[in-house]
């Protein structure tokens, strides 16, 4: 038996008592009020129809409002890097994006060139069909990989689970493959898949990973109360095109 | 002035005179009637969410049948290369799919990646924001990079243009960038936009590149009627996840 076999066998015998039974939800820090709640968005633009002069515009938004950091595809990081560097926002860049369907090496090698090109983060979407057809070896080993190109690059990792595809227990077990490969996050959506980010998801997801990981909400957080109750529910990082509104409706001018 | 500065100057003045006047419909093969219609279709599953029984079950299809590829993405790629070997029908990986907001490099080294597992065909998504930003020179070099790659391994590219968020005068623009990279066809749609394949596309991705390059329909083909008014207008190959059926209503057993 590998170590990689042990390693699945006892994530899927974990992830059999969460089916009785989960993990309380950890205490929650209070959520941030007013300008501070900008340190908890990654202010996104992914379409396809993007163009230089809109990530410009982001770039011009993160850096008035603190944004945690810019999110956009690997074709803008270079763009991005350079307008945003020395300002106090971070890169996010998206890998494997939407699908989670690309090669891991490929998936490798896109993390490695976005690092170089200026991302400081790295959101990659989850191999979704490894998971659902239990190549659970698989789909650990696809993380593992961007995340060691991650580490070398001194960047982290989140992973998109595309919660609205998966059953609870695939929820759980993505989570547990998420922690064991060393993900900094889980993130519930890319915001192209049949649904966005729940308060029920995001609280799933904490309680599985418990308080030494980060939750990313994401897709159709569209204004503060819909920010406010994912915090609640246990998220700690925001994806959101409207962040420029929500913080406008928290009363940041 | 660089070449590729040259290059793009000509392309935009063939465009302008587009506007005006398109060259007409070349004269179009006669559609293939019954089984020999399979010869033409891309047997298609991209979702997500796919499993390994399912890409089993769609390469046993396409060895019954004599598709002319099965179509998946690039995770896939080593298992459908495996089930299909000597067996007349080709791999068609997907690349950058469905954004096609990749960094140049990533977009090569993914097209390297699938063909070493075995892939024959390459359908690639254009760079829409460099297009819609009008840095053509950027959106060529990505083309040409990848059919470089693709060329290499004995593999040919289709460009998929994503025409539902083109207007007309993109939709030019990119069949004349894609001609000019020597990719062997254009492609409507990815299925993951706001609109698939359209009569009125096909036929004019058709008049734009004349009779020396591929027109490939794809992007809700459902119906025998779907695929025949595709082969009118002027499409050469056809991506469809309903393949099967389209021959059963075709008469084929």
């Amino acid at each position: 038996m590998t170590d990689t076999m042990r390693v699945i066998g006892s994530l899927l015998e974990l992830a059999g008592q969460y089916e009785d039974r989960l993990p309380d939800l950890p205490p929650q820090p209070e959520a941030p009020a007013g300008a501070a709640l900008a340190g908890l968005i990654d202010h996104t633009l992914l379409k396809p129809e993007t163009t230089a002069a809109q990530v410009k515009q982001l770039c011009a938004e993160a850096l008035k409002f603190k944004f945690a950091t810019v999110c956009v595809n690997p074709a803008f990081v270079p763009l991005a890097a350079g307008l945003l560097r020395g300002g106090g926002v971070g890169v996010c860049a998206v890998v494997a994006f939407p699908l989670g369907a690309s090669l891991p090496e490929s998936k490798a090698a896109e993390t490695r060139g976005v690092i170089q090109m200026g991302a400081t983060e790295v959101d990659m979407a989850l191999n979704i069909g490894a998971l659902k057809g239990e190549a659970y070896g698989l789909a650990l080993e696809d993380i593992r990989r961007v995340v060691e190109e991650a580490h070398a690059g001194a960047a982290q990792v989140k992973v998109i689970i595309e919660a609205a595809l998966l059953t609870r227990r695939e929820k759980v077990i993505a989570c547990l493959l998420c922690r064991e490969a060393g993900a900094a996050f889980v993130k519930t959506s890319t915001g192209f898949g049949p649904g966005g980010a729940t308060v029920e998801d995001v609280a799933l997801m904490r309680r599985v990973v418990g308080s030494g990981m980060g939750v990313k909400a994401a897709g159709g957080i569209r204004t503060l109360a819909d920010a406010l109750s994912m915090l609640r529910a246990g998220a700690n990082r925001l994806g959101a095109s409207a962040g420029v509104s929500i913080l406008e409706e928290a009363g940041v001018k």
